[in-house]
């Protein structure tokens, strides 16, 4: 008889989640059976719950960002990048991206492989009606499929210090591997959540002079602050010119050298483009879903001699180094504290509502708790 | 007694062209007089007539692609990049922007030079009623004032081919510096003007393998294609979409690696946006005059994964390679074919409203014929 | 009955070749079989028969440069990177390099995929003794791996043309992705062997201003001049200060922009640190072998302010973008008269004896004529 | 009758230093007098003492590491580069290299400043016996000539943390800037003098996972420990294996990213080639007088997929952002300690002679105390 375990499911687009057993399936070679310990919470999984995303197979298992203790693996038969065995019992993360086909044109040629056509992302793409089933964080197991990246988390990681290799510390690696900072550099990150957050905590990482943090609730700017913003701005109290004025006045008169741009927000486009100085760099990783178009003045923009630089997806490199930059800097930003909210596996559906009220920094699914 | 020359002069904005006598200074050490051979008539004169831009001084001299003869020079004083002494009666060019101070933030640290707060433009920002006068093109001759960087045109080389030396290339030269064409990538260039041209002159050059050239004008598609572009694209006759099958289609399926744009249009950028491929570079650099705001969609700029940029000014450099690519290929490129118009000082206003009307590729006044 | 093909064998390192009847494996899925038409004989090969390579496994098919046609495949098996299905009767070549993991830390993370370990090379490092056996071009067929990057050669393109996709342009393209020629620069190449020849063909695409090509073989230094080198130095006829000033003087003084070393003696090295510009670039991709020591002056080369690069190896992009070089150029530069020399299988010993002497420029091998 | 300053003087190589009076030469627009607070030892300044450089003038005044008050300066005369006024009173340092021309080849088009012909430094290559002679720090008084850049040093930051704005700082700078650390990068650095501790809180201050110091003196490399090496080697304690194995192993068997050379020792070259890893980066700026050659192996370089770049002087910027890094980090980085040595103008000899014999990690000489 099939053994099995407890998952959320979206049933469909816009229904509440129901716990429904699935199958485990029998390992095959270079795969891993995961027990769950966090499923972080991401914004793209309310708009996934809502079916905003194309391409998205339903009944689905949510959870893209996880980390939990490898239950069983077969012997010899995974490697993590430095060559060391995955065993039982390691504690780990993963790339949520597997099947990159490293054989396409994408990733070889344009050498952008967060652009494969044949990539699947746990959570998201990847079809839970079919082997292996068990392929999102909400549920007590995962299915971690042969190829997936698995990682182990040092022993003195917290699994909530962790969580954010998952999706949000890859997103701003790759972003500042686009647009790299400068050691005495004058940044500014537009948006103070998860994604924004990290990017504070990566500009402090790298030297960065000041650190702008711009969002519109203040206890996400208090924490930016906390985790190494030198400044923060309240756009529901300033105006765009005063936040401007405010920018170059820290900067000898110039503006930021660098904004990233990280709020889900489309009307933080045309601004970052304002407060950015003249030959500076722009980069926009925080646009995943559309929220309609803006106004941009193409004369303003090339009086200014910009780079601007969107960045889509994550490569296993960037979660690599996500997890290295947890491991040693913990003790220096407490990452864990970001984890603000954790619900049991029956409580998902409630996950999602406090993450699509903003409530939380980062909510967490703990399905074996 | 003073000695004087004559000089087309924009006495105020929107105001016909003036013909006065105008003093020859006396050279101080350094500075050199040119006999005026050529002045192309730049779109952005046109804008300067009716006084669309901010910080120039009126009455005006226009003219600043200008090639000539040097009149006088007073001897050892002044040598070109490569060390060569600028002597009388040395045909040149000269790089239009003079007193960029390397002596400012942007210059040294920002590397910015085009960005320069010091820095003046001979027929745009230069005051016609001080010292040194003389300077713009649209007259007999022209005061070069020391540290102007005078470069010697090679002997094989007609003034019709030089005057593309003066604005046309080295915007292009930018452009292209920024956006370096890999040998073998598909290229595409929205406007076929003066610097949409020069940038399919340089495509070629640098080995692209498709060079598509897209505008509205049959005769400039025409010399596209005779420049080099191995396919051209109307906008009257097409379609978007069709132009975004049209260059998929020539590329395997991915859009062109870099677009560049040439339009003064504003609506060729999220056109640009839209046919450049995922990854791909989008290089604006026609903006240099306000035509308003566009509509752009941040979600769909994140998720193509793109470099952006946009490009200001010239530096010597560039005019310095622009001259040197006229003098390697104007063998191969009929560059002097490009000057469709010739007028006499008499004739400049003649020149400015054939250049409003587009009539012309590139119009040139010659005020000592 | 298994069926079998013949092929010419290495029996140990320095033993005369045998031609042996070599058994043909069944296509698994992701396979196919490929009928040799030119098996490019490599400097590398002569090393191998020697046995001065480490980790080379005997006996051994030679050959890592080949094209031919695909004999037979399974159906729906193969996708090329343009996402065109691989079928019998197509005329390819493929990259010599197989099994690159891009699940390690030099691939994902270095991004260095050159330098993973895991990678194996047909006709050099893969086991003639194991599955699938034909592993090398010295034989009337090749059994190509499941993900060998199998790629069509376009119909316009002669197998002649073809040969140098295999090794010689790869290598000569990835040094020029490593260090970019800027149109209107100046270029030294030395060695005029294939790879050098394949410099001064990709110098000439770039649009450089000068190329010089530096050998002692008359033969080959006429050869560069046909394809393009405009400059040649006899390194026999010419002492070093000759050469340098020679190469300061074509180039207003300073010296080359970029050297690129293709010559596989050590003593190059010293010279092209030499003979760089100040603040030039210099380009390593000749040293395959160990030529022993040579001595190098640590101040001279501080002063000079350098960039050296090295380059090991070849991607499968390089691979990619030499045969489409090849196909978009090959009515321009005859890549096939490079093709000096031509054997049948049975003469495959007398093929590595002449490129031992060095009187070809490029010998194949031709099994199945 | 012309004021006079006392200044130690070389008469010519080799000589002892001799305490002269020197006219102070009347203020002409733009120009700046200095008090000299600090003036820096440099191991250069060893060797210009024994004549060992070329092109330098003597009578020389030695001094190219200077802080100090201005004690004079023409109303409006200057402005730093972020466009405040010079004024008296101001504590400040200077870029020691000064006419840079920003108008030949190797500056605008090269773009490599510090290979302009036209450069100058204080206390080498100025000439004491012209105007305006007082051109060290080893003097009561600098005459800053116009065009010199000079920097206010923040109020917080002391003359002893701001000498090393003057020389080490500015190259470990332009080290860094052509070889950017990654954060969680593997750093060694040859050499633990002032420029290679410069380098290791460069490296801290950019977020590198491991900084290894390597050096034969305790004293140094207990210092290296203090600012932030997290790892030191001894050269006299250890083999050059033995320090290989060392770095591999803290680095998951690679070998470090980045290696700075800054020893003066040519043997560092060779060694250098060896420790970094494969595919990574060696940066060569510490080889500023000849110490002879060494032997290196091009195949063992070629095989390891290297960049090396070696790196030449400084720029304006490089000084600049120095002074910054010192004012942004003198609370976490006690740069002030790194002066174990002071000597009044008297005893300037002696200052030499501690260099020469390495006692010292910074020696100063104060003129006015």
């Amino acid at each position: 008889m099939a053994r099995t375990c407890r998952a959320a499911i979206v049933p469909e687009p816009g229904a509440p989640l129901e716990i429904r057993d699935v199958e485990i399936p029998e390992l095959v070679s270079g795969s891993a059976l995961m027990k769950v310990a966090n499923a972080g919470v991401c914004g793209t999984d309310v708009h996934l719950w809502h079916g905003r995303l194309a391409g998205v197979p339903y009944p689905l298992i949510l959870g893209h960002e996880v980390v939990g203790t490898i239950e069983s693996v077969k012997p010899g038969g995974i490697q993590d990048l430095d060559g060391n065995e995955i065993q039982e019992g390691d504690r780990v993360a993963f790339h949520d991206v597997v099947d990159t086909c490293y054989s396409c044109w994408y990733c070889l040629v344009a050498k952008a492989p967060t652009k494969c056509p044949n990539r699947f992302v746990y959570g998201i793409t990847l079809d839970s009606t079919k082997w292996p089933f068990l392929i999102g964080g909400y549920s007590e197991y995962m299915y971690l499929k042969p190829r997936t990246q698995i990682m182990k988390i040092p022993d003195h990681v917290s699994f909530d210090d962790a969580i954010f290799a998952g999706c949000a510390l890859p997103t701003a690696v790759h972003a500042v591997t686009r647009s790299p900072i400068r050691w005495g550099s004058s940044v500014a990150v537009q948006g103070a959540g998860p994604v924004g957050l990290m990017l504070v905590i990566l500009a402090k990482i790298n030297g960065a002079r000041t650190i702008t943090a711009i969002d519109q609730a203040p206890d996400r700017l208090k924490m930016a602050k906390t985790l190494g913003a030198t400044h923060t701005l309240n756009i529901q109290e300033t105006s765009l010119e005063e936040r401007s004025d405010f920018l170059r006045d820290i900067s000898e008169g110039h503006g930021p050298d660098i904004v990233y741009e990280a709020t889900g927000n489309a009307l933080a486009v045309p601004e970052g483009i304002e407060l950015v100085r003249e030959g500076g760099t722009y980069t926009i990783c925080g646009q995943y879903t559309d929220s309609g178009t803006v106004e941009v003045n193409p004369h303003y923009m090339n009086r200014k001699h910009l780079d601007i630089r969107t960045v889509w997806g994550s490569e296993t490199t960037h979660v690599y180094q996500a997890l290295r930059t947890i491991g040693d800097n913990c003790d220096r930003f407490a990452f864990k504290d970001l984890v603000t909210h954790k619900f049991s596996l029956a409580d998902a559906q409630s996950a999602l509502e406090v993450q699509q009220k903003q409530e939380s920094i980062k909510a967490v699914i703990q399905p074996n708790e």
